[in-house]
């Protein structure tokens, strides 16, 4: 018999050029490309499957990702210590391995987590998207009202059926617990340099820039494209096309609602995942298990 | 005769996909890019010219580029208030013009700056750099002391013969006035998602992350290639390589030291551009212009 270890891998990727997490045939998905690493690094064959956090779409980026794998004992202790160093040799530059350990008992990267946390960039300048920043900020080509949005985001928080903001999967629960939703807007570069010194002085030609727009979402959980369609639906509210309450209205009709817009995937970010103290780990695996199941 | 009036346009872009700023034949450079967009909004053929404050190399970036340009009164009151707006449009995303004005008496945005401010960005995180950043950071393989670096980088500062720095070009002087050299280091993402909330805890894959370093580099005016040269020289200083007091001997010796390496283009980027007060651009024009052609 093989003695087995669970390692827990902390991620983070640039979505642009994936077909998403889940691996597909012929398809360059990043659980595919962390895997076949892995598979190298460790000499398995065939490669082992990671069990991840928050299944991410096409074009969606992490910078806190959390998957875990189990792998022999014998092939980990061979690299214990320089696996992350050494994975980052193996992959390429759009995906990055932060971190490997060996999980705590009972610790399961999907169903032991409490929450996960999603950050949504958007941009309302008229002239568009800082062009280092356009691979994942979104351009909204009208004027964004924050104070609109987060009264109307406000509205969605608490555990509601979200099944209006979700593709509909058969025999699976749209029950989720919505922890938090609120935006709020960066400084735009004219005042970061302000802030960095030169005076006091903001540059003339970035002082009308406006900022990039941030949602943070977080959830115990999400259903696939739910994330995006909040925010689909905060954009409407937030350039004036909808009223505030239009999105609780949704909600609370309780069906996919085809004037709910998913907003593209590039604006989208996962970035982190909540765990319980380890003592909880298991606890919380077995909860998240029994709710899912129930549903 | 033709009335003309002079243009100060504000400049942003992703230097990767260009040979740089300076229209060249058969390349794809921000200047004929820029050019050709003003050429068909303006109906102007040839294409108006492009006068740079900070001609950038093949690959760096811009966040505060500047340039001047002098276009018929007729074309400009035909477009006045929508250009930034319509030339968005033009434009490929890679680049922006944030804002177009009417240059005041005497601006020239080369001869009037008063100084170039640049930001030059570098990872020393073992496992690399954030996929989502990898377009604009610097990857470093070696730990760097950021108190060594900033030791080494105050020495620098003044007004200095730097031939050392400098691709050399006959008749040209190399004396600048070095303004500001200094290192500091972001926030790792870790720290910045404890931040944002959830009850100060640092998620524990990123805490270990080493954050961006960062060199803000600011003089009168930079020789080719000198922000690059002078950030080679700091990287090995930082890492151990080199004392700290070996980058202002190199500079003390007065010529192109081969152990200086130049820094990768794709970390610098140009962020600012400085103008006196509009009753002294003029002066300031006339003065750079003297200096200049003495040297």
């Amino acid at each position: 018999m093989t003695a087995l270890v669970r390692l827990r891998l902390d991620i983070g990727y640039d979505g642009s050029d994936f077909a998403g997490w889940a691996r597909q045939p012929n398809q360059r998905t990043v659980q595919g490309v962390i895997e076949d690493a892995l598979a190298r690094l460790l000499r398995l064959d065939p490669p082992p499957a990671l069990t991840v956090a928050g299944r991410t779409d096409a074009g969606v980026h992490a910078r806190g990702q959390v998957a875990h794998v189990v792998v022999p004992v014998a092939s980990y202790s061979a690299v214990n210590g320089t696996m992350p160093r050494r994975l980052a040799g193996l992959l390429p530059p759009d995906v990055r391995v932060w971190r490997v350990s060996v999980a705590p008992e009972g610790f399961d990267a999907r169903f032991s987590a409490l929450s996960r946390r999603y950050a949504y960039s958007v941009c309302d300048d008229p002239v568009g998207v800082d062009p280092l920043r356009r691979h994942d900020v979104l351009r909204h080509p009208r004027p964004l009202d924050l104070g609109r949005m987060n009264a109307a985001a406000a509205l969605l928080v608490g555990e509601h059926d979200f099944a209006a903001y979700c593709r509909k999967r058969e025999g699976a629960t749209t029950i989720r617990r919505l922890l938090r939703f609120e935006w709020h807007r960066e400084e735009p570069a004219g005042t970061r340099a302000r802030v960095d010194g030169m005076d006091g002085r903001v540059p003339p030609g970035m002082a009308a820039r406006r900022g990039v727009a941030i949602a943070t979402v977080e959830a115990d959980a999400f259903c696939h494209s739910m994330v995006r369609a909040l925010v689909g639906a905060m954009l409407v509210v937030g350039d004036g096309r909808r009223e505030v309450e239009w999105p609780s209205q949704v909600l609370a009709a309780r069906v996919r609602d085809s004037a709910v817009n998913v907003a593209p995937a590039h604006g989208l970010s996962l970035e982190e995942i909540r765990y319980p103290q380890d003592e909880d780990l298991a606890r919380r695996a077995q909860e998240t298990r029994r709710v899912r199941t129930l549903s």
